[in-house]
């Protein structure tokens, strides 16, 4: 049995808030925020350089933190390179990846900002990006994908839930579908990993990028970057840690993971995600995954029952709200929910501009769950909306 | 007067160890951590999206913090942005300056890899770099930068203070001479800010590039990069934050300080950062700087006395002693240190594997002193090293 309440018990900031923007960010519960103060005052070193205990120490917190996300995605620690975020992630891949002028890459529409500009920035620099439309809740056609495929194509970079919509790509069929091309799939999971369950060794992928910072519950300032076969790639950034020997101009980088973590990485950060992951990992992510959808369906059907307002996205949504309330924006609505219910839902372009006006609006109102929400909150959601008809009318 | 005890009750783990080891990464003070703490139990959110209370109170603190560290540094806060570390500010600069082949790039063998690789790397792409020896303590002769300069002369890039000899370069005149021929500057100034006195307006420099984690006191995974005109670079990492529109294939890039932080940043890092700069203005970065000197000073010239030891670098150094014991191995040195004594010393290459063979040894120990180091903590580390005597002959 989910019980909500014991697991809100862990996030203090929630008795204070109605926090609906999760997609944005979720809280970190108290035993991560506890591992990190703990390194702080019990153990603190650099990682991976000293001799003296407190350098072991905190290498071995670590890397133990490695373990445990590359365990909870199914992928090997040597392939698990700790980030900054899911944009470093990304942009990390599209600065390494050994192009050739006329490469191509098939995108969506449907991206968030740090999984399109990427590529649009190569695409100034003499590689085409193919930018392939979703239907109108927010799905990609997958035989679309497959049909922008040139014999050029090296990568599908693709989102595998969509942090305007909150659908879900068949990520899985796409990557099948591309490597039967001979062609690699980047999945942007910012929003699956940690809400719905991802098995990297099953999904197949080529790259995979997520945030510490969402689903996983960890602190800002933290992200994953899976890479199958990271021999292929020479990093773009390079320095402390990332090479074993430099002899004049030459130099030889170190195996994977190390080669991709330039610089003293966000030690006090990855330790509190090692923590945060654990946390997921035992209430079990199929958990979550059930409770949130629950919620997010429920919002939306009840949102969409009223007249003035718009929700959109698919019926089999993940965790994620949009809509809007006719005649009034989206900021407005969000202020309003704000100041009179202490709601805290997102509005405006949710960092994904070009999708944003697919829907024909500039932005919308995001109400997005996580496996804290209660059915409290959603009942508070909508009564709140309900009462806004009062205003535009 | 200088109250290094009062100091030390604001680092909880000195109480258990001797750690001579800032230079590899400092302490975090307690109001720095609790600040951090705050953030994730009372109003944690994303940075700069959202109209909600907490993420408006996010974005406050983070903002303050750039405030902060901009006027530590006497730099605009529009020109100070938060990286990862001081790698990521300078393969930052490396990957975006609009470099042309032919370019050419001066260096000195004194920098950590960090501040050499992200050059080399672009040697092998066409920009030409000339690496500038220093004399056998450490120190760049100013008019050995100028003799490499050519036509084609578009950066120098090169350390303030050495991390492995603790010596400190006259970077002011090299920027200087630097500018009177065209040509910009970056300072690596990893172990310089917050030990040394540092005036951006002062020192003219171009970029500057530092870690949050030394002797800023904030936590790891922080870092600032200073740019002093950021309209010449387009960063070569972009995605969510960093663009105001984008349509079709084109995109509009945020002002700085935005366009340069791709994706959500470590927002309780830079926080933490933000109160520890506050931390060390109320000490004094000049209190700082003479505790520190005189310690290392005292230490290095006691350990120099010792017939079985040798200490590289100036006698004007800063808060860095390296040394080897004759006949025993570095590590072997760190090890027995902290095993015997619990006194944390790096051994190694310290991420500079040129200059370390360029003083003709594969490693040397470095004990490096902060604000919280004491006298008698020079005395256990002396008599540790002089009992070692007994090992060698």
């Amino acid at each position: 049995m989910y019980d909500v309440y014991a697991v809100r018990e862990d996030f203090p900031v929630l008795k204070e808030v109605v926090y609906l923007d999760s997609t944005a960010t979720t809280q970190t519960p108290i035993p991560a925020v506890e591992a990190m103060v703990e390194y702080f005052y019990k153990y603190a070193g650099n990682h991976g350089r000293g001799a003296h205990r407190l350098a072991r120490e905190t290498t071995n917190h670590y890397e133990d933190a490695r373990e445990t996300v590359a365990r909870f995605l199914n992928a090997e620690a040597s392939k698990t390179v700790f980030t900054k975020n899911t944009t470093e992630g990304i942009n990390l891949i599209a600065n390494s990846y050994p192009w050739e002028a006329g490469d191509h890459i098939v995108t969506t529409l449907l991206e968030h900002h740090s999984n399109l500009l990427p590529w649009l920035r190569l695409h100034k620099n003499g590689v085409n990006v193919t930018v392939v439309n979703p239907d109108d809740e927010g799905i990609i056609d997958t035989s679309m994908i497959e049909n922008a495929f040139t014999e050029k194509t090296r990568l599908v970079a693709i989102t595998q839930v969509s942090n305007v919509f909150g659908s879900i790509q068949d990520v899985k069929n796409i990557t099948k579908l591309a490597h039967r091309n001979g062609i690699k799939t980047l999945i942007d999971g910012a929003q699956s990993a940690g809400h719905i369950p991802v098995n990297l060794k099953d999904l197949g992928c080529d790259f995979f990028a997520t945030a510490g910072h969402k689903g996983l519950l960890g602190p800002q300032g933290t992200g994953v970057l899976y890479i199958k076969e990271p021999d292929m790639l020479e990093s773009a950034s390079v320095g402390g840690g990332t090479i074993s020997d430099v002899e004049g101009y030459t130099y030889v980088l170190e195996p994977s993971p190390a080669c991709f973590e330039a610089g003293t990485p966000n030690i006090p950060g990855v330790i509190a995600l090692g923590r945060a992951v654990e946390y997921v990992e035992k209430i079990g992510v199929s958990e979550i995954e059930t409770h949130e959808i629950k919620l997010s369906r429920e919002a939306a059907k009840r949102l969409s029952e009223l007249e003035h307002v718009e929700v959109y996205g698919p019926e089999d949504r993940g965790g994620i709200v949009p809509f809007n309330v006719k005649g009034l924006h989206a900021h407005d609505v969000a202020l309003i929910l704000d100041q009179t219910r202490k709601i805290c839902v997102r509005s405006g372009h949710h960092c994904a501009i070009p999708i944003t006006r697919f829907l024909k609006v500039d932005s919308t109102v995001r109400a997005s769950f996580a496996l804290y929400n209660t059915k409290e909150e959603v009942d508070i959601l909508v009564n709140a909306v309900a009462g806004l008809k009062a205003l535009v009318c």
